[in-house]
C-alpha cells in the first residue's frame, strides 16, 4: 500500500514545526512540492531549509509540479473552485500512482494547518473517490498564520466567553457589522479599510514568523492609513505579501 | 529584568510541541504550574513527560500553585469571570515577584494554544497593568485540540469559502442557526444533542492525541446518541472528559 501524510509546516518560522511533523517528515521517500509557478524565492528557501534542518541523510526525492492555473474570478466563485480541483486532482492521481512504489511514503507540505484555508485535503479526498488510485493518508497539524498572528501580538483570538471567527477578507463587513471579532486570511482588498467603526482595534500582521515580520497594531481609525501604506511598500519591496489579521471591538466598548 | 513565556505544548499528543516551546523551555529557571486542585492524574504525568523528554539536564524548578476557586454560575458570567481573574492576578503577582530574581526566566506551560479559549494572557495582562511587578514576556502559540480533531478526521475546517467559528457550547444552537458550520470547545451540556437538522453532520473526537483518544462522525441525527452514550462511559471510566467537535452542512447540502 502507498501511503501520503499532508504536513503542516507551521506559518513560516522554522522553529514551529512540531516533532511529529519531523518524524513523519523523516518517514517520507518523496516529497511533493506544488508550485504556484508565481512561488516566490523566499518561500521555495524556506521550504528547503526546513527539509534540510530536520530531515536526516538524503534517503528521499522531490518532484515538483507546477499548479494548474487557477482563474481569477469573482463571479461564480464556486464553479472556479471546483474545475480548478478537478484538474489539480488529475494531476495528483498521476503524483501519486507513478511516483510511489508500493510501500512508499509520499508528502505534501503544507504552509501553516492544512485544515485552515488550505486545499490539499480536498483534492486529496478527490484523488481517493475516483478509486483509481489507492494510498492511506494521515494529516499533520501545523501553526498557523492566525496563531502566530495571535503569540506575536501576545493576545487571545477570543474575549471573554466569546466567538473566534476565520473568514475571507469579502466576508469582513458583513461579519463584523453582526458584532463579533473577526479574523481575516486572504484580503487582496484590504477590507479592513473600508470598516468605519470609532471603536474598533486591529492586530496587523504580516510575514508573520520570518525575519521581514511587521507587526502594527492599534485603534483602526488611527493605524488603518498606516496599514496601507506599509503594506503596499512592504508588497512593492518584496513582490509578494502574505498578511492576516484581527479586528474586533474591545470588551466594554 | 525578569521574564515570563507562555507556552503552548499542544493538546495532548507530546509529539505535537514545537521545537519553539523546545527551545524556550529549556531557557526556563522556574515553571509554574497551575493546578486546578482536580487535575487528573493523566494531565500532571503528561506534562511532567513533556517536560522530562524535551528539558535537557535538570537545571529548573517546579512551583506549583492551586488556582483560586472559581464559582459556577451561569447568571453573571462576566462579574464571576472578572472576579475569579482578579484573584488569579493576586497569586500570579506574588509568583512572579517571589520566585524570580532579576534577570531569571518563569513561564507558564499552556494546554492546546494560549490564543484560543485560554486565560492566562489575560491574567498576564492584568499583572502588568498594576505595575506593581516589572517584566517581559512572550508568547509560543501550540497546536489546539481543534486542530488535531481536523487533523484526526482527516478534514478541513472550512468549506470552500466559507467561515471558521470557534465557540462555546453554550453558543451552538443560535450560530448553527445562522447557517455556518461551528467547532464546540468547553461543552459541558451537550448542546450538539439539541440540534435537529437532518443535514448536520459531526465530527467528535475526545482525549484527542491521548492513547484514550474516541473519535466519531457521521450524520449527527445518526451518530448523536452514540456520542452521548460513549461520552458518558468514558467519563465515567476516567473520571473526566475533554471533547471538542465540529457541526456543518455538507457542501451543497
Amino acid at each position: 500500500m502507498r501511503h501520503v501524510s499532508i504536513i503542516g509546516i507551521g506559518a513560516g518560522d522554522p522553529e514551529q514545526v512540531t516533532v511529529q511533523a519531523i518524524r513523519a517528515m523523516n518517514a517520507v521517500d518523496v516529497f511533493f512540492v506544488i508550485s504556484k509557478g508565481g512561488d516566490t524565492d523566499d518561500l521555495v528557501a524556506l521550504r528547503r531549509e526546513i527539509l534540510q534542518r530536520y530531515v536526516e541523510g538524503d534517503g528521499y526525492r522531490t518532484v515538483e509540479v507546477v499548479d494548474p492555473p487557477r482563474a481569477r474570478s469573482a463571479d461564480a466563485h464556486r464553479a472556479v473552485v471546483d474545475d480548478w480541483r478537478q484538474r489539480r486532482a488529475d494531476q495528483w492521481e498521476r503524483l501519486i500512482g507513478d511516483e510511489l512504489a508500493d510501500g512508499q511514503r509520499g508528502a505534501f507540505l503544507v504552509w501553516g494547518d492544512p485544515a485552515i484555508y488550505d486545499s490539499t485535503l480536498g483534492v486529496i479526498d478527490d484523488v481517493l473517490a475516483r478509486g483509481n488510485v489507492a494510498f492511506e493518508h494521515d494529516v499533520i497539524p501545523g501553526i498557523s498564520s492566525v496563531q502566530d498572528l495571535a503569540a506575536r501580538h501576545r493576545i487571545g483570538l477570543n474575549q471573554v466567553g466569546g466567538t473566534i471567527r476565520i473568514t475571507p477578507g469579502r466576508r469582513l463587513a458583513e461579519q463584523f457589522a453582526d458584532g463579533e471579532d473577526v479574523v481575516v486570511m486572504l484580503d487582496a482588498k484590504l477590507a479592513f479599510a473600508r470598516i468605519d467603526d470609532p471603536d474598533a482595534e486591529i492586530y496587523w500582521g504580516a510575514y508573520i514568523g520570518s525575519p521581514d515580520q511587521i507587526l502594527i497594531s492599534g485603534r483602526l481609525a488611527d493605524v488603518k492609513d498606516e496599514i496601507v501604506r506599509v503594506r503596499a511598500q512592504a508588497r512593492e519591496r518584496k513582490g509578494w505579501i502574505f498578511d492576516t489579521y484581527l479586528v474586533r471591538r474591545p470588551a466594554g466598548g
